[in-house]
């Protein structure tokens, strides 16, 4: 780390983009993530990157996976990946992709702290949120100006502490207002009845959505009473969102087109 | 409408596009809607679409604008703009181009479900809503693992409404996570005092963000107590986002980088 006095400047850091890869279909990243993706030297994803969005990394790229379960510890154990720091001392800048939204459930704050703790400087690039991604995808609108003034979008931590799960549930969302439940299809039964118990009806629509805007994207449609029996006679697979509110209800489904016309401005 | 007999097929209609425009920043625009943007031969857009993104629009394109007056009227008056439907019916494809998200705020299931209605076959593009753009802009996460497992997007609407407004309001929001309203600047001091009244501690980390995402992009941070004022005084512009919560506490700044070295990646 040391200069020659004829040669003194400031050694280059490189510089590390927190990336949102959105919520699976590679078309869903911003013109931005895309261009960062295709001409990053490195790029460190998690697990829950979808795979047609790597394929767009350059062969030449050095890919480091992060595995999720290194970050899915509680509090502080979990880290940034040693080796993207380690990237961007050796003056090298650094793609940190994320499925869907740095900042919504993946742990984007958490990171940028460490980086700027150790000196290496970042930027943040959105990315369209699992929730949005099946949204657009069923048809199902998020908010609805009869029906759904707010939504709130939920993780798998407030749902998935055993004991006091429900309590702390229920101090995260809202007597009104659509609920998007980032979550683990296991706990589909027990977040159902807490949100019951916590006083919504039984009747409230609820929607599971899984690989939302992936081929294989399934959509079980019910209540809050049916909707996770439903999903577990479809078998749905993670990952999946749970939906609660009216607006599941007020899904539109697109009347068909003539087959010659399907998707022609899409290509 | 009539078909020769020796020419019967079905009257090809056009599809509708319900397309996110993203937050400000065209290269945050989605892939998809980039590529549906620059090729469209209808376009139809709010006055919330940046001039930025237009400007990707085809010069041949027809342009037709929906002001956004005729869309903020309450319950059913508002109504797609009947020349969408118009060039859907003569065969033509719209691009339907919404700031933000098509589905949070954006009025999209409403317009989706007059398309049906009518016949017109769509699909929609989710974008990135406002509160994910202002974030990444700000490296203000919205959710935490120590402080925040939930984010509530909360409309004008429910904000805006006099009288009732409070309580409306104080139905949409949970006791805890973070918060983000998509609300004009004027309801900034009765929004504050609505949570401090609901049982948010004034001292609870606020900040606002005007014009998130664009060149001119501001940001004031302060608490429930002294956001609005510190809003007014710094004379912040429309449109806005009022961010309440820990994570607002919680936001990084990334240390500086030598100017050679930066966005090389970005280019």
């Amino acid at each position: 780390m040391s200069s020659r006095v004829d040669g003194v400047r400031p050694i280059r850091r490189g510089k590390v983009w927190l990336v949102g890869a959105g919520p699976g279909d590679p078309e869903l990243l911003t013109v931005r993530a895309h261009r960062l993706l295709v001409s990053a030297s490195v790029i460190a994803y998690d697990e829950l990157v979808p795979a047609g969005v790597l394929a767009l990394a350059s062969p030449d790229a050095e890919l480091i996976p992060v595995g999720r379960r290194a970050r899915g510890c509680r509090h502080h154990e979990a880290r940034i990946h040693p080796l993207v720091v380690e990237r961007a001392l050796e003056g090298k800048d650094v793609v940190r992709l994320k499925g869907g939204d740095p900042f919504v459930f993946g742990r984007g704050g958490e990171e940028a702290e460490e980086l700027a703790a150790a000196r290496v400087p970042f930027e943040v690039v959105p990315g369209i949120s699992a929730a949005l991604g099946a949204a657009a995808a069923a048809a199902l609108p998020l908010t609805h100006r009869e029906c759904a003034a707010s939504v709130t979008l939920v993780t798998a931590h407030a749902a998935s502490d055993a004991g006091e799960g429900d309590r702390d549930l229920l101090a995260t969302i809202p007597r009104e207002g659509t609920l998007v439940f980032y979550m683990g299809l296991g706990r589909l039964e027990e977040t159902c009845a807490a949100l019951v118990a916590g006083g919504r009806s039984p009747q409230t629509p609820a929607a599971v959505v899984s690989k939302a805007t992936l081929p294989d994207s399934r959509l079980v449609v019910g209540t809050l009473e049916t909707v996770a029996a439903l999903a577990r006679e479809a078998a749905l697979e993670a990952p999946a969102l749970l939906v609660v509110g009216e607006v599941v209800a007020r899904r539109v489904e697109s009347p068909a087109i003539a087959d010659e016309a399907v998707a022609r401005l899409a290509r």
